[in-house]
């Protein structure tokens, strides 16, 4: 692959920046795309993101800033997009370039709650990318140690080898070290999926569960994602590996998880409405939980998920938290 | 088997008092011995251990309480041995009377170092109990957690199905959940692993790696302990139930336990000595790092166990942790 590549970062929140960080130990220039003028304009002036990983101080002169979606998706060969799933499809809608032969690399955690697509499926479907031009990266990884330059390490899933490897070694530095992968689809359910069951590690600990029901919960909650994707995707691989168990881990053990959080509040007693509104801003996982749910359902490979359906009886069907979690805790072994 | 079985546990330490609450809950009487006679008269005048879970109350009616070992192995049917492996073999000097036809359990974490065998193995080796009457109690179960009657879960192993279904329904109750599995040298091998690797866990904090890294040691964890039990014992068996990678995490993640602590300690720079001095006792995980160490490097079956190999250079090897735990990033994926 041509090693002069451009590429591009959609999306300024906190794993958006990270990724920009990352981009600018390898890379000259960088092009970020962000919706907020305000963002842009305080980066131009101050160096550092005002609302995310402010901490992080950038070159100004190696960042290509732009407020317009169409001009950074001329101007990159390889569109990274970071855009919490719930406003994807929206920003999508701005999109009138052509991106066709570009590489469309997703670091969103979810599904597209307008399509019920992974957003490589999405990218494929309705923008015909072919699936060897696209990409996703998974963690583990906080964009807070990243901002930290805490030893993280990422993996790079793309059917075409050496695609996925050209992304990786421009995202590799002292403190990320990559892998790469042939599992997109895997890796996406899983990133969707972790989600869903740090708010199932946030309800339990709201509703009082220690760290013995913890760990009984995310071994379940492995195995249950393992059978969610084999039936949705079946190839080998190693659930165990960080892509998957690891992301989990991070997310489903983090004290700072958004979604933990949320689960949390649910626990001790919050409303969905009041939680959402107290955290203002809605967790991946809530709409992952209807998005996993629904799949499920709907599809005829559907598969034991005791976790998820929990979830999504607490927060969709309006069940009490303690009564749904005392069923679960005899599904699970 | 008859319901009428006697019960005894071998020892007083957090695990063998949180195993004592357990069968109480069950049996109108419940034998335990232990080595210190203040411990004995301190429970029969005050109902609770002085050293540890001092705030678990006992109904003493319910306990024969004995400092013989022999007393308390000619009452019991089910002997419940819980005493750390260092000490073990020690106590076991003791043994004369004789336990041909008796249920041995064990609860102790890790190999007998005289032996360098599981203690499974010791007393079939030793006193030629044969393995149907061999069982073994795996977590994931904080001591603390039980103390709390915070729902936790048991795994029983036994080849003896019906047996170790006999000896989880005497430790099930509202807060204990139970199920049994036949793998009892698989089990006896995590629980022994996981000291180690909630050490290298320690060493890691202590080193300042972060929660990114954390889950990406232990998702490498999961898999070194799944090719090491499978080298040694190959069967079917699902590493990621709650025996194995369950009882990894609530280990590896949580900041109570001791294996983490003295990894810590480490990490941050103090000798193996001094560590130990300083928390008054000695980890399980470094007794079971030497043993893994050893029994991977004589065997035939030698398989790559790169966390194990970096936690043994540093504690039996004197080397640099920094340097160590460099290396071992490069072989983590």
């Amino acid at each position: 692959m041509d090693t002069k590549l451009k590429y591009a970062v959609f999306g300024a929140g906190s794993w958006a920046t990270a990724i920009v960080k990352m981009l600018c130990e390898n890379l000259d220039e960088v092009g970020w795309y962000m919706r907020s003028v305000y963002t842009k304009e305080h980066l131009l002036k101050e160096q550092h993101n005002p609302s995310y990983l402010s901490s992080v101080e950038f070159n100004i002169d190696k960042l290509k800033l732009s407020n317009d979606i169409n001009e950074m998706a001329n101007y990159a060969d390889v569109l990274i997009f970071v855009i919490p799933s719930a406003f994807i499809y929206g920003e999508l809608q701005k999109l009138s370039a052509t991106i066709e032969g570009k590489t469309i690399v997703s670091a969103v955690k979810g599904i597209i709650p307008e399509s019920g697509l992974l957003v490589g499926e999405h990218f494929h479907d309705v923008y015909k990318i072919p699936f060897e031009n696209i990409a996703v990266i998974a963690g583990p990884c906080h964009a807070e140690e990243v901002a930290l330059e805490r030893l993280s390490y990422l993996t790079i899933s793309c059917v075409d080898a050496e695609k996925a490897q050209h992304i990786a070694d421009q995202l590799s530095s002292s403190y990320i070290k990559t892998k790469i992968s042939d599992d997109v689809i895997g890796t996406e359910y899983a990133v969707m999926l972790k989600n869903i069951y740090a708010i199932a590690a946030g309800i339990a600990h709201g509703l009082g569960y220690g760290d013995n029901f913890q760990s009984v919960l995310m071994s379940n909650a492995i195995r249950e994602m393992k059978r969610f994707i084999k039936k949705r995707h079946k190839m080998k691989r190693n659930i165990n590996d960080s892509a998957y168990l690891g992301d989990l881990l991070v997310t489903g053990y983090s004290v700072f998880s958004r979604n933990r959080m949320f689960g949390n509040m649910i626990g001790k007693g919050y409303t969905v409405r009041s939680a959402q509104l107290e955290m203002n801003m809605v967790a991946e996982g809530y709409y992952a939980t209807n998005s996993a749910y629904l799949l499920n359902q709907t599809n005829d490979k559907k598969t034991n998920m005791p976790i998820v359906d929990a979830v999504y009886a607490i927060l969709y069907e309006n069940k009490d938290p303690k009564k749904v979690f005392e069923k679960l805790t005899d599904k699970l072994d």
